[in-house]
């Protein structure tokens, strides 16, 4: 802190950089870069970037902009005034420029952009005479004195939307556009007064003063805090900064040969060949994306400009063969000319990612591994998520734009807090709102869908919930939103907040009938992948499956086996927990074995179940953990339920020292296993792959003690050693160190990284994670829960201590892991480079862990290797 | 298992062995060899050993002696019987052994011992004919069928006591010894009746039956209860094993001119250079060491056998001179001869063990390093045991021997288990018995003190509870104790179980007066030794101190400083509750820091007490650790109080996550602190060497945010930053991962290995010490307590790999811990070899840590050096 950077170079024109420059010039600087070396200079507008250590160095001093920045600002716009051939607002022929943000990973909607740079009371004219357009001259001014105003100065956008409003009743017309040149003229003088009355000091009339001010501000913007919350949840470091564009403008408002609009390389949403997009006739880009206007798809402009759309198509293979990935574009068409703006790898949903993957294979623009490699495997999971059942039949209430894929039910609420605050006692919720904002973030993630009334699939609204995997549906017009009264009028229906709604994002439909949600079926294309990435990877994928329905589902997704079957589930069954009770609070060793003899048979019932349904692949069942009291109603007030309560349960008699303190308990279980090994072995006519996994330990002899009752009783039911594994939960900090000890006692490890994170960190989730999760994050203490992505500096060494000291001993040893970290991408990559055999997630993750392990090996190069 | 040894010889003779040769002979096989040599055999009758390696062996190989013992016995007893002149159980003058058993580390009382094996039917006249001592044979033939049957066979001892009971009615006697030959030929004749009774078996005749049938007996022995139960208490492993020492018999119960006794070469009680002991004429030594007779002091033996007393002071003093430390021996004079049987070093309590050590150096026998390695540092807490008040008048109510030093109070119990129950449910109790047994040693630890009404200094009750640091009252022969009514009466005086008694270890007094106990006086030898280990150890010895009493009193105990104050100590006085709770509970920012200003002056006051009270030597304050629900009443209802309550208390909101959630209350204390700096810091005219400390910390960041907080606020009381340190508590496994990037921030680590030994074993020391410790050393899964003693392969590579990373970081800072460990000699001894700077523990504890820190020092070879 507080030392200058020393930079060679803050600023780079468009033609200097290329898209492997993204850390320096952020992602949009880099690839308007790229693209104006693949398609030539005359198809994007000319500009520079000034670069993210620009940024870097303007907040380590204080909003000081780095030595040397101004001079070479002054040069890159004398270079780009003289490729224009025109001068930054000029009296008679201005440059106009645009300023944009553009950080190293692109967030959408999250930084400022100021259009029509360079206008003022004298240029506008100038304008207007050049173009022989006045009202586009117009048009383009009043934008610029808004955006300005409500961007760089923060005056609040209603302010000049209600100028707008009055300007438009005032004129009796109901359209932006309808309004004249006169109308726009007295509108600008309005919205210069309004600039002048929230700040206090006139609309600033030197360009180059305009431009300074809107630089200072895209540098602000990265510490406002839209974008601070934006980078929280997308994980996106403080300190990257972002790069300023300064870009020269071309306009899509010139009249009706003009337009701007978005286009996807293939359809953003189900991935099929054809591009998508939307666009306006005669409007800036801002018009399209902020969702105000209704806008027409793209296929549209075949019949509108077909010059344009040709050249569009071509541009959007060529893009998206040279970036071997879908492209999103913004494309600017002035009077019949096509520019692009920007292009950028499309954030895609699941259907789309995976259907994007088979067909560039098909195509042969992708290798597997490289296909498999452009999907984002966190979204997958949308692809498992439910929707509305088919077979039953409901009223639409309304139909919108399919904007994010999958089905949600919840409750009405109508805004962000109120989503947050209903999500945090428990309720599923959908927002329902108008349009979105940055702002709106927050909800988003709490709810279980999105519904608006305005703005298409480009809209923040879709864009925000395709990028988090939440259902939305977007542009429902037919929907009266009154956030006042807290209502929802859809023709004679009114609902208010709490009255349940559901929504359904694949389709864009929308219902109040209690519609049943159903789980998805695996499309060919996500079939195709999860094969492809079976063929990559070397880590296995096992699930975490307590029932004989959890077993089948595992399987039907693909599990390679059990990785964890808690046999504590078994005694919370209703049926059992009579029995259960009885079997603790026992008087005598001899009650409590009368007891056990009763949970035996179920038990037993159950384990051939599940070893029945995963025949041929292991299964691995673990032995009683919780402690317990866990098992007695809480307010329990028989004397012994009272002693059994611990002050700290995590840490109290559970596992394996039940097992030392009860060994009747653990026997009884081990039992019924074997007998279950038995009967199945004998339905099937081979042995099912067991393995008998103990909790909690953290000494050699603890193993070695309940090891040999596993062998005994084994042996007294008649089961050979060679048909089972023993092995051992590592879960502990002592364990780890301690695992080459250990080892000797064991034939796998699993390593339990929920109780190995609360017991490394001192963190009980139960109690802290609610608590403390997001004044860390917010204190930058970490960027997220441990207990999501695994703590590697810390718990992760622990890990690999363990893994290398227990293969020190057992070379063969098996190693695997199953804590919820076992279904999380970035620790699955991390587990792939630790060396472990498997992981094992709930059934739902088993698809995503399974192309996560592919990306994971292809990552670190063992994709073409064992 | 399994796997037979192979050992090149199972048997050595006496004068084979040697002092170094203990693992293999035993302690006392080793020290008869060692005497022998330097005695000479005329001293020391013959014998020889079989082996350690031959009882692990025979344990090993299911109760079978190992191939070639049997032969090698054979040769050893010829040879004994070369020397001796006389053949095994020979009917005309028999040759006469004792049987005893010899582990590695003494065991006393808890193995095995046969004497007068040899004699039958027959030998027992030609022993009679041989010696002319009619009487003596018979008493020797009914002693050894007593103990063989006892012993051997399992017989219980009260059967044989009975019949002598019997006898000595029947002839109108009252002591064993006026039985006269008829009698004892009748009783003999009666104990084997009782063998056949009890065995089926006729008693052996043939001599080496019946030593096979002994030395299988003490090999038995060593899986037996009393043994195991005694290796459990004191940490001896079980694969040891014992020796068996086969020793011709030399008779103290030849009449008045023989006897048996126990010796002390120095005063076993206040270490005094007078020999001490206990002797009884016309006996053998089990009778002395059985505490069944009053014995007489070994000054006596002056008065009776002034020539074998006159030898015994001789080669008391001999031994000590060789053996370099205090001896406990065992002698027997038969007619007038004295033989030596056994030496050993003496256990003995603190004051015995600080005087010799003073002495022995006085009289350039040892150097200090050399004397100071004699004690046993675990002791030494008794010379800080109470006393009775000597200001305060009290009736004694009877007086004993003063066996074990230190007072007790308590109420009365009559058995172990009663002892072990009261102690469970915390109540302080005194162990009232006629006399102990091994079956008792539980007992012993329970109580605060031991009561007998029978045994002298050498009893098993004053041996044990010397060995336990419990103080102990022997032999009050004024006590009459009902054991079935659970009564003790004393003269007039009934008391009952649960009445309280007070009993001085120290002087031998009991009462039943409200005696107050009062602290102790150091001694002149404890100071001088604790001077000498000041100058030879290099581990700073710092104390826990939260008060400044504590403070005052821990540097009166010689702390180098204060390693730890507990700021929420003081929030707990009662004044304070309130305003804590009012801060706790506060609805606003803006409340809480109102009472937490109310709180700042009486913490700063307390600081400057701490401050002044240890001018010169740094103080170590931790700030607010503990959740704040702790300081609410249990059942308070307030819905904020609940809302604090947590699942697992001690993985929760705490430490430095609290301060991050709450940054005033440390603002708050780091304040009172920085005030009391300046306040202390004025007075004294220098600063006072403050440390702040940070707790539980897991992420650099938070000590980063932390720190920043103690600067800002230290900035603003005009504290200059030389002035104090900042350090962090390390007690988290992962804050020892990530020692070097906390090391940044930090100029001092304190290991709290309390907590880090609770989360590296997810063990809660609150929850499960009481249930799991008793099973788990049952099972030997641990032989202590991971809190008592530190768990050096788990939690004490993690105190490693932490001083290890933060000195990579930095390679002066300062790294001490202040866990329970701090206190314990062998924690001392890791600690010292893991390269930290101090410990730091309980005030009353600091002694004994300066004698550990010297030994470690000396152990490792450091004494000289830094």
């Amino acid at each position: 802190m507080g030392v200058a950077r020393v930079a060679a170079k803050w600023v780079y024109d468009f033609a200097e950089g290329s898209k492997e420059m993204r850390e320096l010039l952020g992602g949009k600087g880099a690839n308007v870069a790229e693209m104006t070396r693949i398609l030539g200079a005359g198809r994007v507008p000319a500009g520079f970037t000034i670069t993210t250590e620009a940024c870097v160095s303007y907040m380590e001093n204080g909003q000081t902009t780095p030595e040397g920045m101004a001079e070479e600002v002054d040069e890159a716009l004398a270079r780009l005034e003289q490729t224009a051939g025109r001068t930054l607002g000029h009296p008679d022929d201005p440059l106009l420029v645009s300023v944009r943000s553009g950080a190293r990973e692109s967030m959408p909607g999250m930084l400022d952009t100021v259009l029509n740079l360079g206008l003022n009371d004298r240029s506008v004219r100038g304008l207007a005479d050049k173009t022989g357009n006045e009202r586009f001259a117009w048009d383009s001014y009043r934008r610029f004195v808004q955006m300005f105003g409500n961007v760089v100065r923060n005056i609040p956008g209603e302010r000049f939307e209600q100028a707008i409003a009055d300007a438009k009743k005032q004129h009796g017309v109901t359209l932006d556009t309808e309004l004249d040149v006169d109308a726009l003229e007295q509108l600008t003088a309005r919205f210069r007064e309004i600039f002048e009355h929230e700040t206090g000091e006139q609309f600033p009339q030197e360009p180059r003063d305009q431009l300074e001010q809107a630089i200072r501000a895209v540098f602000d913007s990265w510490t406002g805090d839209r974008a601070v919350a934006y980078r929280r949840i997308n994980r996106i470091p403080d300190d990257w900064g972002t790069a300023v564009n300064v870009q020269q403008m071309v306009f899509g408002n010139k009249g009706d040969t003009s337009g701007s609009g978005v286009a996807f390389s293939r359809d953003e949403v189900s991935g099929a060949p054809e591009p998508s997009g939307d666009f306006l006739v005669n409007a800036q880009g801002e018009d399209v994306v902020s969702g105000v206007r209704n806008t027409q798809d793209i296929a549209d402009l075949r019949d509108v400009m077909p010059e344009a759309h040709a050249t569009l198509m071509e541009i959007l293979r060529a893009l998206e063969a040279h970036y071997k990935d879908m492209q999103d574009t913004e494309f600017t068409i002035e009077e019949g000319r096509l520019y692009m703006l920007q292009t950028r790898n499309a954030k895609r949903p699941a259907q789309a990612a995976v259907r994007f993957a088979c067909d560039v294979v098909d195509e042969g623009l992708l290798t597997k591994a490289e296909a498999i490699a452009t999907i984002d495997c966190e979204k997958l999971d949308a692809l498992l998520h439910p929707t509305f059942d088919p077979a039953v039949d409901y009223a639409v209430l309304a139909k919108g734009v399919a904007a994010s894929p999958g089905a949600a039910k919840g409750e009405i609420v109508f805004s962000a807090p109120d989503a947050v605050q209903a999500a945090a006692a428990g309720r599923d919720v959908i927002l329902v709102r108008p349009f979105t904002e940055a702002e709106d973030v927050a909800g988003f993630h709490a709810a279980r869908g999105i519904l608006t009334a305005e703005g298409g699939k480009a809209s923040h609204a879709a864009l925000v919930a395709r990028g988090m995997g939440r259902p939305a549906v977007t542009g429902a017009s037919a929907l009266e939103i009154d956030l006042a009264t807290k209502e929802l009028r859809v023709g004679e229906t009114l609902l208010c907040e709490g009255d349940v709604i559901s929504i359904d994002g694949t389709t864009g439909q929308i219902t109040i009938d209690d519609v049943p949600l159903v789980e998805p079926q695996m499309d060919e294309h996500f079939e195709r992948v999860l094969e492809w990435s079976d063929e990559l990877r070397s880590l296995g994928v096992r699930a975490n499956a307590d029932t004989p329905e959890d077993a089948i589902k595992a399987r039907s997704f693909g599990a390679t086996g059990i990785g964890l079957c808690r046999t504590e589930h078994m005694f919370m069954a209703a049926d059992r927990q009579p029995k259960m009770r009885e079997m603790i609070l026992a008087d005598t060793i001899d009650e409590r074995r009368a007891a056990l003899d009763e949970l035996l048979p179920l038990q037993q019932q159950d384990f051939e179940d599940i070893l029945e349904a995963m025949d041929g692949l292991p299964v691995t069942i673990r032995l009683l953990d919780p402690p317990l009291h866990e098992f007695l109603p809480p307010d329990e007030d028989d004397p012994r339920a009272h002693a059994l309560r611990e002050v700290n349960p995590m840490l109290g008699t559970r596992g394996c020292r039940l097992a030392i303190l009860h060994p009747e308990i653990y026997e009884m279980q081990v039992r019924a296993i074997m007998r279950a090994q038995c009967a199945v072995s004998a339905r099937l006519g081979h042995p099912p792959r067991l393995e008998v996994m103990v909790p909690l330990i953290d000494y050699e002899r603890e193993l070695e003690i309940i090891e040999a009752l596993i062998l005994r009783v084994a042996a007294e039911e008649g089961v050979a050693r060679e048909h089972y594994l023993v092995g051992t939960m590592i879960e502990l900090p002592r364990a780890c160190f301690l695992a080459d000890t250990i080892a000797t006692h064991a034939d796998f490890f699993s390593f339990g990284t929920n109780d190995l994170t609360q017991t490394a960190l001192g963190f009980s989730r139960d109690d802290i994670e609610g608590k403390i999760l997001s004044p860390y994050i917010e204190n930058k203490v970490f960027d997220r829960s441990p207990f999501e992505t695994l703590d590697a500096p810390g718990v992760g060494q622990l890990v690999r201590m363990g893994a290398w000291l227990g293969r020190k001993t057992k070379l063969e040893l098996e190693l695997g892991i199953c804590g919820e970290h076992g279904g999380d991408p970035d620790s699955i990559d991390f587990f792939h480079n630790s060396g472990l055999d498997y992981v094992s997630c709930s059934p739902f993750r088993v698809p995503v862990a399974r192309v996560a392990a592919a990306q994971a090996a292809i990552r670190a190069g063992d994709d073409g290797g064992w």
